[in-house]
């Protein structure tokens, strides 16, 4: 039997996957020790499952030391993307929005209730914003996530007017009765101009990307610019919405 | 004893990274049955582990029954990318260079022997260019990867010297005499300028991306712009050479 085969109470799987989501952006390079806590595991079974996922490049040592994700797992999860068509869709109008407007210009799609950010073009000087490729963000505090969360099923709506809805600064909507009133709002005008709701300085501009045509088609993503409150917000939707339509005609 | 822990003469977690690697571009969504096939597994054992792996959102079931990768993979590999921090601090300069050619502006590392593009900006209409964000080329047949050969290790070098090199069009070098007169040209002139050497059509102009101010830095990547065979390559070194030396900067 091999060593990363016997029997624990739990699948050898389950635990890799643990290891593997031990990494983060601020944190990539970890011990052997520190992935062990992360993952709650004893750290001779961190180390074992570590050397295995070494050996198939899924991981990989640093001259430090350390470990972090290896270049296969990337090459892997990046060539065969969930999302690969709908960022190389998207791609060429996200490129052309950033040189017109000279913000961050972003594309989220909804995953496990939250708005996950597949594509971002940020500008050098361009104001404060949070967000990163593969960061996400809670659908109610966000441009492309209240967007999003316009259009998506009937429970996951109830389920975020629920709550929780945490507060991010004094403009963050953070009751269900205001949310509720925000969301017919984008169903109606089709865009939502969110100002400081995530951070003070920063307004999100988002619409709709559908997957076809017809104006009744899943949306698929929400496309946002995030630019400084100066009063420009309102005046970007009809780019926006243009892209939307250019992003939608290249998915079909 | 959990089902994926059974001995099997292989650990599971060697059986699982080849059903990860079974996806590809062009086909990110298989069968079960395709999946077994792909990785030399009894469908029995194929189907079992893709289960496995979709409880964790590693792969995810598409509504047509067939399998992908999952949200939870590409988003790890991404967040904690081995790549990320040259990534993010090249993104500003290749899209200055896109701006301003509007052609193809990629940037490609050494990994496994060949010329791995972890960032790549196209342009709708520009000449033909055979990668893709995660695609390979060979080292000896691209302009970044010619860049990347032009300071690998020596013994790196001497194994490509060795062969085979493999031909694309008439014009990509294919003997070892050539090769090794081509890449002491780089490493006089700082830069390479590959004609027609993988698509008849199309001229590769790359540049060394180092870690450091010093001249003598390790080269981390191999920063290229594709463009029409017009003659216009060699006029784009300046703005190449200006680019990496950003980008080294940023990485400082």
């Amino acid at each position: 039997m091999h060593p990363d085969d016997r029997p624990r109470g739990e699948p050898v799987l389950a635990r890799a996957a643990r290891i593997l989501q031990s990494f983060t952006p601020d944190e990539p390079e970890l011990s052997v020790s520190e992935i062990g806590r992360r993952a709650r595991l004893h750290v001779a079974t961190a180390s074992r499952l570590i050397a295995a996922l070494i050996d198939e490049g899924l991981l990989t040592r640093t001259a430090a030391g350390k470990v972090r994700i290896g270049m296969r797992l990337w090459e892997l999860a990046q060539r065969a993307s969930p999302t690969l068509g709908l960022r190389e869709a998207a791609m060429p109008f996200l490129e052309d929005l950033h040189a017109v407007i000279g913000h961050h210009v972003q594309l989220g799609v909804l995953d496990a209730g939250e708005v996950l950010f597949v594509e971002r073009l940020s500008a050098r000087d361009a104001v404060v914003n949070v967000t990163r490729i593969a960061g996400r963000l809670p659908l109610h505090a966000s441009s492309a996530g209240l967007v999003l969360l316009a259009w998506a099923p009937r429970d996951l709506q109830e389920q975020v007017l629920a709550g929780p809805l945490p507060r991010f600064t004094p403009a963050t909507i953070t009751t269900p009765a205001r949310l509720r009133g925000v969301l017919d709002g984008i169903r109606r005008q089709g865009h939502v101009v969110a100002e400081g709701q995530i951070h003070a300085d920063a307004t999100g501009v988002a619409v709709p990307v559908r997957d076809g045509a017809d104006p009744a088609s899943p949306v698929v993503a929400g496309l946002s610019v995030i630019v400084p409150n100066d009063g420009r917000a309102l005046s970007l939707v009809p780019a926006l919405q243009a892209a939307a339509r250019g992003i939608t005609r290249r998915l079909r």
